[in-house]
């Protein structure tokens, strides 16, 4: 997942429904694919800007815009201007990276999501829905609808006969979907991590800590508000959402509820990793002291021993300077003794489970 | 426990309401026993899969399909036509592990609950109740219902004059009460794990108390969402529950919050071994610090009195160079002078209380 | 208060409304003692469990059946068949502890509080309230009933002159007031603890702190949920709580939140304890570590000069070597170079403000 | 403000409604004072207790009977006897400290807020309040009503047209404005330790942190429940309160809510000092240990050096017996390397930047 | 952002409705613009304190007063005059800085923000509305009004042609929007920290993040109740803010959540700043104590062997006293030693990967 954050806002005190360019937009032409179907009928064909204006109503099928690339504002003008969009909405549209949230404007309704799909960076996925059309937006090729269209090439499943709201259903549900093995990914390094920090705790395993928490945090921000989103379209009733697709929204919303609780599960073991990183540095701390407090408990003393016999005090003034130093057995006895100190010494560094 | 995370998903884009055998499930044959009762008839037999479509309506009875193994998704798939199951009901039994829920589909309902008796891996249990039809799932043989199955055959208590909802909450019970001892067991590690880290702080000991804080987790996440769900059930005003029977879910949904009581102290304990753990270590710092520090004080300055009388200057080149040297009782007193700087020292130390 | 968890369960799986001895409840009798009251008329008498069945109804008085010791199921089973009390109320007794609570059963209520009071053990009180009856249940003798037996006595007061509500408001006042005193106790030894702290930071200080910690703990598990039963009490509109004694539990009510504040601020101190400890601790390696760093800082420098001066160099072979061995003042100029060495350093430490 | 803690509670068991004087109430005779007055009238006056029964009642006008000391339980009751207010009404105002609050007693309606005002101990105001008729009683000479009072008697602003419920008002304002110079003076302390925890970071700094968070406590117990309260005067709809007097209700809670922040702002900030004082401790330390380190690693090899050549093999015996010690250079070279380890290690912390 | 705080309390006990300057008000002259327009005509004056109380009414039209300073109180008393401004409402104007918050005062509206505009000091944006009129006041020139009064001068987007509720809008999201700027920075100084920790963890830095957590902390404190406040906006039905209107109130709202997302993602980032600073100093710490052991546990025990044969016992009085000194090959044997035991040392600071 990308890094840098990018920038979220027009400048301050544009005037409201200002449509522009991303900055990150690049220049790839956007591509629309419209996809136009019922239970019998199955049309898809690419669009160009200049035929939007004049795009027949869905008319009893269901209508799906599909928009690649925020390049071109002109193309979400017309867009709105077609289906009577809130300009506000065509705002979130270009101005990425929304918040995941639902917004109804009377007949319509907007949906942002973020797709998360390991290893590209964040998308925003922007869905607007009015009778019988849907308008998704992506910010560049790759997406997890393909299943979806699959399905409704090939008329499998119930797709080809619900409406729009299910297809709204189906989108959303490939978008959350995408984030499970992205999670699995992300928990298969918590317990990398794991095994690292036991073996060697270096301040490199505390830097990955560091960034599985970021990523940790970028698939929450994506995640919390989505669930708020998808309650908001269970609770909410209007037309646009029939209640028998409800049924689906609400496995969706569970759907989230799951990456929420896995999400914090994983921020749990994550932080508990920060514990242990910190416990064992200072074990590794207590172990350094250990060797240095055992070495010199150890030579010190007997050093101090050598140096004591290694004065000159002249023992021909007199018989009490140093007579040791004369005796036939001084330098065995002195040897002797140095051994007991140091036996003693681990001695006690045993019983006390040092070593 | 087990302490490998399955994957609790299926390929993203998967159409809604695919069913397919979970990767874990292995391939031993699904078990499907019938039971069927009321106050004065019980009949209990096996029942082979092709059965299914030609189960007979339990007629004013109780019918309790016991569907043991995962293995088979084309069961699940003949049991939800049987009895009219929503797709997404059907998906939740099969895409284990599922967060304990319930999910309310018109007619009949979802149970999901998750089933942890140590020393068993969690278990996930899947109950679906239609009208005086209850059908449990669950992923292996072994679990906690032989209780229910023995008041069923001996037609004690009120199990066999009641419906479909009294067996529903004897089988949430059972499922439910099966926890406390696992969390006996916990609350016993827990205590055991105080007295270790006392006796030996040991980065094994840390470790311990890691994996038992994973291991409350998991029953924490078992926990919380089953007193949800039992709290749905609770205030859903719907055909299937009947009011009598809710003041023995109220029963249950009690249970779940003794049991997260239980957890939640638990954990709060596990998070003060944390503490201690950490206290524990750098006591021991201390003490080791402490020894480096006494003798290092003690034979340092010893030492250096050593070095200084093992100096060669020469004394026969001035009176003023080592004059001690000479002296009848020059390493008398020293030796003395060594005596009284080891006994301040350890004086000091003394009333520093370090010794 | 005892320090071991009792088991808070049945049997997983035992049937619903199973009434069985505790495990804990010992072999002591059961004492009944039944108090027959209104303005006018008083009667207090102990009752035999056979007498049970045949007790007359209250009959505009009120009737308050104080049970104590829970060895002997038959009895509270043949109570709750006297006042026709649910199976599962009657297994609330017995299974003790459970949570403080408070459940309506249509006709009749069951209040169960923890009563804490210093020095016994947390004891269950259970209350059952039908239509001008209490039942209470305790689990041993000794309670903090006796105020309150004194007044029905005495005549004193309104109690007389009251409903059975107004007697189940008085019990439970006495049951919440007596953690008053016990607070204050745990609030004492906190501050004490605080003095113990700055003292002297000994691993038996934490080991008292995370003491005290438990106790606050097993207090705020009696006291939240008494919380919530008060409040449960007040909201609910029933016949058994007449709306002029609710003015009283909701007295009750502020008292349980009294208490709530009390022990939140304890735990918080308490917590705050856990800072400071290991702050002393801290503190206390700092000034291990300045001792040993001073001692050795200024006796290692001074250490080498001497040993430089103990090199064996050939004076003779060269007059490059040593010659300062053979100066007049050599020796006194090494003592000097010593002093200002060592004065140098006590200067810096003095400087930093470490003596 | 003062630290110890007073009892809170009469003793468990104590009848309800019981009055007896607080243990700290003293025996200074209880000072009563009588407003009355309305847009026209004004009149001050002191009562004394057997006036109390025959005050009459205020007729259009409002009446404020400020009563200072609680030693004397007789005038409380004589009070709540007068104006009817509700036995545990009158018994909060004498067990002092409760918990800030508003209770409805069905036409009467109780007031507790806490008033602290630097360097006072914390004080108890309670208020009742019927038609036309405020109460209010403190507990000691010396509080926030003198503004008030300037104003009734000047017959400034609106308050002499107003009723009680402005007087009342205008009472809580009093009190809760008399918080913000304590918070002030608090806010500046924690500016102050800030820099101190810099410039020294010694245990009393430590202690005085904790006093701080403490003060702080104390403050927050008064001012969450007077912000529920206030919130409680709003939201209840009552005769006592006019809606035109709950927009000055509501100027109060936002009082308490700027309040809240400040406290919490100040909370934040004191644990960021903890945590400040954590790290300068560790940097202190770390400190020491370079200090340590340096000394040790330039002169524990340069001793070792000298001690080399201080040793005694019999150059006599054999060439190979250190012949540097007869070498013409011998001492230099030595001086020189000694030179050269120091130089390397004096680089090597150069480069590590301890030094 | 300026680091002071001010005063935010008039005197306690002040009558409320007191106005009175702000003590940090300075005495620039007030600077009142009015702005008057509606889809056709557009005017913009200078707008001296005396006419105030002669300002027609706006009659179909908007009249926006835009008020630059606050030294003058009778300037806001005679617009409170002029428009009926409730006394309390008037007086927030002047006690700069209130908490953000929408006040509803029966038919006019009082709306506070805080403006945090980079590096400028927070300044209180006071907003009242009645009946097509919107008065703005602010503390000092310099605003994130530029832009409106733009589209307002040149007629642009549908400012013009709506009421006074969407010039509130404007102005409010104005203000909102200019926080994004300032949250970049704050961000991009997050993120500059956190090379900074990795690469020096100087106590410099832990200030510096002491101060990015101030600052973000002044940032939430006037984001958080923005967003209540722009909620309530959202959810009061009144006839000064019609429905069409919300939408956009909702799009402010919106962005404080965007707001307060980022500010606590950037509040978890700091926050985990100081733990791996915290980290830092251990591994620091670590690096120090290796250092000092691998040189004391290199040296020491080579130094004692030097002090050894530096003892001088008497080789002449006895075979036994040193024999080694007289080898030929003693002092080559010696240095053979000391290299394996140095070897022997590196071999196991290699080993344990210290070096």
């Amino acid at each position: 997942m990308a890094r840098k954050r990018r920038k979220r806002y027009h400048a301050p005190g544009t005037q409201p429904g200002t449509l522009a360019a991303h900055a990150e937009a690049g220049d790839a032409p956007v591509r629309i694919t419209s996809f136009r179907y019922d239970a019998n009928r199955y049309e898809e064909r690419a669009v160009v800007p200049s035929e939007i204006p004049s795009l027949p109503s869905p008319e009893g099928e269901v209508l799906w815009l599909d928009v690649c690339g925020l390049s071109d504002p002109s193309v979400v003008q017309a867009i709105g201007d077609r289906f009577r969009i809130h300009s506000l909405a065509l705002e979130d549209v270009l101005n990425v990276p929304q918040r995941p949230k639902v917004e109804w404007y009377g007949d319509h309704l907007l949906v942002v999501l973020s797709e998360i799909r390991y290893p590209d960076p964040p998308e925003q996925m922007t869905f607007m829905v009015t009778d019988g059309v849907v308008v998704s937006f992506q910010e560049r090729p790759g997406d997890a609808f393909e299943p979806v269209r699959v399905r409704l090439r090939q008329g499998r499943g119930r797709i080809r006969s619900e409406g729009a709201d299910y297809l709204l259903y189906s989108l959303c549900d490939s978008v959350l979907d995408a984030f499970f093995p992205t999670l699995e990914r992300l928990g298969d390094e918590v317990e990398e991590m794991e095994d690292q920090v036991l073996a060697s705790p270096e301040p490199e395993t505390f830097l990955a800590i560091r960034r599985l928490k970021r990523e940790l945090m970028t698939v929450r921000h994506a995640v919390w508000p989505a669930r708020d989103a998808m309650n908001l379209l269970l609770i909410e009733e209007h037309a646009l959402i029939r209640p028998a697709t409800k049924v689906f929204f609400r496995d969706c919303y569970d759907h989230t509820i799951q990456l929420m609780d896995m999400v914090e599960t994983f921020r749990e073991m994550v932080s508990g990793l920060v514990d242990q990183y910190m416990s064992a540095v200072s074990n590794r701390m207590n172990e350094i002291m250990k060797v240095l407090t055992i070495i010199s408990a150890l030579f010190i003393p007997l050093g101090f021993l050598a140096g004591l016999y290694g004065m000159n005090f002249d023992r021909s003034a007199s018989p009490h300077n140093m007579p040791e130093l004369g005796w036939a057995y001084g330098y065995p006895a002195i040897l002797l003794l140095m051994t007991i100190v140091a036996g003693g010494m681990l001695y006690f560094f045993r019983r006390k489970r040092w070593i």
